[in-house]
């Protein structure tokens, strides 16, 4: 039986006026066993390869040194009173400021600040996804994505491929985009395409050739199209000739009678601030529709969280208006790269077959006795990783993971694979 | 025109592609003009009522010494990196000790952690609320729950009144039991019930004989009821001989068969963390229920925001584990408590008409005038106060007004009511 099927179930045996009182999205919300679940399991191993989050190589937590000093220089008012709906100004100014700098586009919307990038997500799927909407997803993707395009909201899901080959040694596969072509030209009424770059779990970026080519695909849209950009992981490319600046730069010239393009971002781990759930919304559009759509997305938090948490929005703000900000995430980037290259030349000398990777924190490693089987087998070796079952892979998160740590991790996964 | 209608046809007319991607949802949505909105516009005004968190004497924020003191002391680990879904094992079970120490009921389940009252109530909708649902609220009523429970999810609202009596003068008025009598016997398949003690705005919370009689009204019901309590408020009762605790007390031995009972509260009114965003939902069932009932209200928050605030949770918890708690909210409370019996001589003494209240931040004051033309003209004279059109009346927030403020502040009303 299903896990939703068990836990409605048990209600109306148990408490029949709790089973009788669901909505039919009561009756459709579980707890996917995901990330979250995976990673507390692997709480307790030596390697915890697990989650997107970020150790130093003392396996410390490793903030940006001026988030961390501006703890104790906040003002009881920042911490403690209620920030406007929507966001600190100075915030959004200052988010805003940062995407100019990264592109050069004029036409995009004030930020709007939210929850982290899953309420960015939610509020995309709020407003765009309904049972008549085709949600285009990548596969493999974060399992959350099923829950607030499929479940939350109930889009028709169509998968593609996020790398595709002739053959089937997944380091050869290249940025699948006619898999996203034959998806969009599968849109029924009207669709929402959602572009994960850099990746996760695949963690790979196209390079600026096959953008040019994703971006020709987009145009062959015939029905209303919302792109959706989840560009949780910008900055982190490890490699050159990679798209390594937001895609809103390549799609603010498309036709807005067909497409509307919406950037989520944030703090989580562009700026290595996890626990803050500080991200941001921001549309391409002028400067009028901006605010309609503003409004919409302000009703949309309004009536799920209203305010935000104010200590997570002061820290986030001493970082951006840090002078040392560029050096300190420099920095980090440098001590996750270090990782990155010590990772590929090993993968490069094992037999362990990966896929092509090249940004964010992750790795695929293909695990053909299951996903889910050699997971739990790793984890009483002392590794933990994430099972991704659709591709038959386990992803190894390297943000987490001293360097020192990295050659016996994968001698372990070798042997155990 | 509305201003959602004002919304859609802009998008429709300046971004067609915004327009036709709308979901339903995203049609519906739209920032209402409510507190926020009345609040910001209030912000230069000498006298500021608007807003229900705290100012001391002087006008200042005044978090609890616990978590001020705290916050320089917090560990890189419990501020940047993420917390288990649902929120710090820790925090909910002191959340949990905390209800267990003001009433005895010891079916509850284990508090959820979520990102403030909001997110509670949205939670409550998420499950319960449909259009087949009717959705009992009572007017008058915070703005948010307008968006939250008939926009969001489309229950069909019924209003009943909170105070009623035979006369016009609010003063005189009870707590309206066989309104809510009457409310329950027009449900047609399942309900919920908001129930708002203390309440926000009229600052009533009802006697323990109002309390029986509600408790057998809540027994007349016919068909499955969800009784959501938002109590937010609670602790900030100012007089004697009302209700003082939880109302799941009274209400635990209801029949499993036709009732569930949730709790909303959280730190931000009770523990003045208003800019923290921490809240807790809690249900009044058997153990096993409360699981399945906690894995629905995990799936809803891992679908709408995932992981919650880790700052505002280090510091809720430092609170609730710090020895002088009890102290500590006393004084805070007895800062109010005195503003309360000022206004309170104030009002006895003044040609005003304002509601019977006993609780909470706020009373509410009758503008025969009309609410939201006293309310601007007051803004000119420097009071900012929050309108309540349904009910012809202002509410005047003490929470953020200095003591010494009352008597001018009453003044400038009595001169522009």
């Amino acid at each position: 039986m299903k896990r939703v099927e068990e836990l409605n179930r048990q209600l109306l045996q148990k408490h029949p006026a709790a089973f009788h009182c669901l909505s039919p999205l009561g009756r459709r919300l579980f707890f996917p066993q995901g990330v979250p679940v995976q990673a507390a399991q692997a709480k307790d191993c030596r390697f915890n390869a697990t989650i997107g989050q970020l150790l130093n190589d003392s396996g410390k937590a490793s903030p940006l040194p001026s988030m961390a000093q501006a703890i104790s220089g906040l003002s009881n008012e920042e911490v403690f009173q209620y920030q406007p709906q929507g966001g600190r100004k100075r915030l959004r100014e200052q988010w805003k400021n940062k995407i100019l700098r990264e592109v050069d586009c004029q036409n995009i919307s004030m930020p709007v600040t939210c929850m982290g990038l899953t309420q960015g997500l939610s509020i995309a799927a709020d407003l765009f996804v309904d049972e008549n909407t085709d949600v285009l997803l990548p596969n493999p993707r974060w399992g959350n994505y099923d829950l607030i395009f499929g479940v939350r909201q109930t889009g028709n899901i169509i998968n593609y491929k996020v790398m595709d080959g002739p053959g089937d040694d997944p380091f050869e596969w290249t940025f699948n985009v006619s898999g996203i072509a034959k998806a969009i030209a599968q849109i029924r009424h009207k669709g929402v395409l959602v572009l994960n770059i850099p990746s996760n779990p695949v963690g790979y970026s196209p390079s600026w050739e096959e953008v040019i080519q994703l971006v020709e695909a987009i145009k062959t849209a015939k029905k209303p199209l919302t792109i959706v950009l989840d560009e949780a992981y910008k900055g982190m490319e490890w490699e050159k000739g990679i798209i390594n600046h937001s895609l809103i730069q390549e799609l603010k010239m498309l036709d807005p009678a067909k497409f509307l393009v919406m950037k989520v971002d944030g703090a989580t781990k562009e700026m290595f601030f996890f626990g803050g759930r500080i991200a941001f919304v921001t549309f391409v559009c002028s400067s009028d529709v901006g605010e309609a759509l503003e409004e919409k997305v302000l009703g949309a938090i309004r009536s799920s969280v209203s305010a935000l948490p104010s200590p997570s929005q002061a820290l986030t703000l001493k970082a951006l208006e840090s002078k040392t900000l560029r050096e300190e995430t420099f920095e980090i980037r440098k001590m996750l790269k270090e990782r990155y290259l010590r990772l590929k030349s090993l993968l490069t000398a094992s037999p362990l077959r990966n896929w092509k990777y090249n940004s964010a924190f992750f790795t695929l490693i293909s695990a053909p006795n299951g996903a889910e089987e050699t997971r739990l087998r790793l984890i009483e070796k002392g590794v933990g990783v994430v099972s991704v079952p659709s591709v038959k892979s386990i992803r190894l998160s390297y943000s987490t993971v001293p360097k020192e740590d990295l050659e016996p991790l994968i001698k372990i996964v070798e042997q155990n694979i």
